[in-house]
């Protein structure tokens, strides 16, 4: 190992930073960090761009994104009215967490996401971990693990207004049913859920809130593009949630948050219903085969336990869990060039757990004979 | 005229919904709503871009801009930590206006930039108007025009801790000296000094604020790329100020604000320092040539009276002061789809005033034809 320096980081995908710290190129890496589809961006989104530097790089955006709005809308079978665009889905964290601190204290399952803390403390907002059971079934849809009882337990000073989802959660990759989350919309007075990975997960759509939105209006789905697409780089999400609530975010940021480029590929994509059917069915079939595939084969790794995912990403802890995989982790990064999610930032979790982004055949090879070559060199 | 809707727009530049409304393409539009420079982007640019398509696409931007900050840097002699990139300058008035809200009493000249009071009420940050007067002489650099009596004046409860100015200024095209504003510094707890435009102006970086910041913490300069290369689609802008001021707001918000594509292009654009002289040359001199014989021909218009100015747009009202200029405006976009910018959303104008983006010589041409089409017709 060498003294450079390794601050625990809140985020994965900081490929430009771990290609200087590496001195090579951000294409050597394997970024097994940031939990993309490894055959995105669709050849067709690339065309779409290339047009769209034409026509939509001078003029301001459509401040209204009504062709944008639309076109989600009608995939979602939802009014135009109750989709609001965000420049990343993390955008919209930030407004959604406006809402949240109005209402009251926030509940942050965890280990979780840290751009929802981010967000909250953006405004002042009051909020609580509410620790997760870190051992499930899987890789199907399971029932949200914590009742009334187990809430109460956990947050012992403060009543919770808000509860802030990830489905599948992230880091874990634990799916739940929309039947076991479907009371907590009567319990809180706002519920905020992350669908960040749902379009990626095999039937997970089932599992939606999305259908739940006309009738609750305290509740708010998050989508991004981001992940579905491979495009981290142009950044597109959006909120479901009730119009007025929409209509008001709106008004607090700025007036052109979604650039012109994703706003029309997004456009695009969004209204060929039937090409990005045919891209989600793709991108589930890769999920349904490389996930268990990679798992399996990580589960015969000796000192290494993956825990059973529905998302495109495993969370491993050591066996024993006392063994740090911080040294497994430098030595993928520092001699294989391949980065894994560092989790010490994460509550609850630490160094002796990794979150590993599942990969094409070939990158999951790459992995599996780097990790071989570390414990045969220990 | 017919009976379409008609209400006031806090910006210009609404091409799209302007081209539904008038049922045509927005390429069939003379757009003088939005002032961007008329022969942009710069070729380079589009090249870059189709070269970042593949390269910055699929992958999380730079969480740091490191390349981006360091150029931006470079190119103002600063340190890269006074620099921090936002997704258009928009983006970065919501942040400016947390701190404003939190100083104190906002300032804002009147009429101004809608988006100063979109930030600030987003923070239920207190703000006053500040009248400016209307007659100026010019185009050249002149003095702030309100003395300390004259805000006092002016602004009668409350005392103010925060000036926001523009400069030069929007809709009115005032350009103010620096030796003018140096003193404002004194006065005011935190100044916000848009200088959106000032790259264009010829010899305006000779009044830029921005030779103050290292002695004054209390200076926020906004700057915007969109404008300068004609890439409002794109959104790039950036913030100049203390170091730990500008780290804070980078925690506020969410973690990738720029695109991938705005930053790799704005990167390379702006460590061509020696293209950026070329390019910024090349919009001067036709800001210098065009602006000065598009308003001899306006002032030769019956009916009009342009104001100085040293932007690439004019401030234009009637003459006699009672006569609406809507049927003019609404004539320009119905019969000749030449969209100007309705000013009745700014405080102390109304509907006997309109703003003019300078265009190319044909473009002007277009506009004065449809200006002399409609004196015939009356």
């Amino acid at each position: 190992m060498t003294g450079l320096p390794d601050p625990p980081q809140p985020h994965g995908g900081n490929l430009q930073a771990a290609a200087r710290r590496l001195g090579c190129r951000p294409d050597q890496l394997l970024d097994a960090s940031a939990s993309l589809v490894p055959f995105g961006p669709p050849p067709r989104l690339r065309r779409l761009l290339h047009r769209a530097l034409g026509t939509d790089l001078r003029d301001y955006p459509d401040r209204e994104y009504g062709g944008l709005c639309g076109a989600i809308a009608a995939w979602h079978g939802l009014d135009p009215a109750m989709v609001l665009p965000g420049n990343g889905a993390a955008e919209l964290f930030t407004w959604a967490a406006r809402d949240a601190a109005a209402c009251g204290l926030s509940l942050l399952p965890a280990p979780g996401f840290a751009d929802y803390r981010r967000a909250l403390d953006c405004w002042g907002g009051a909020w609580r971990t509410l620790p997760l059971p870190l051992d499930w079934c899987g890789p199907g849809p399971t029932d949200w693990p914590l009742a009334e009882a187990a809430i109460a337990t956990a947050v012992t000073t403060g009543r919770p207004a808000v509860l802030w989802l990830t489905n599948p959660h992230n880091p874990t990759g634990q799916l739940w049913s929309r039947a076991s989350l479907q009371p907590l919309l009567e319990r809180f007075a706002l519920v905020i859920v992350d669908e960040a990975f749902l379009p990626l997960v095999p039937a997970g759509e089932d599992q939606s809130l999305v259908p739940l939105l006309p009738a609750h209006p305290n509740l708010v789905v998050i989508r991004s593009l981001t992940k579905l697409f491979s495009i981290a780089g142009l950044r597109l999400g959006y909120a479901l949630g009730g119009a007025e609530r929409l209509a008001r975010w709106a008004t607090w940021r700025d007036p052109w948050p979604v650039n012109g480029l994703a706003a029309a590929a997004g456009q695009v994509l969004m209204a060929d219903q039937a090409g990005l059917r045919r891209w989600q069915r793709r991108v589930q079939h890769w999920v349904a085969g490389e996930g268990p595939w990679l798992m399996a084969r990580l589960a015969a790794v000796p000192g290494l336990e993956p825990l059973p995912s529905a998302a495109n990403y495993l969370l491993v802890r050591s066996t024993p869990a006392a063994v740090s995989l911080q040294p497994l982790r430098l030595a993928l990064e520092r001699q294989h060039r391949i980065l894994v999610r560092d989790c010490r930032s994460f509550e609850g979790l630490g160094e002796n757990w990794l979150r590993i982004a599942v990969q094409s055949r070939a990158g999951n090879r790459r992995l599996l004979g780097a990790l071989r070559r570390f414990n045969r060199g220990r």
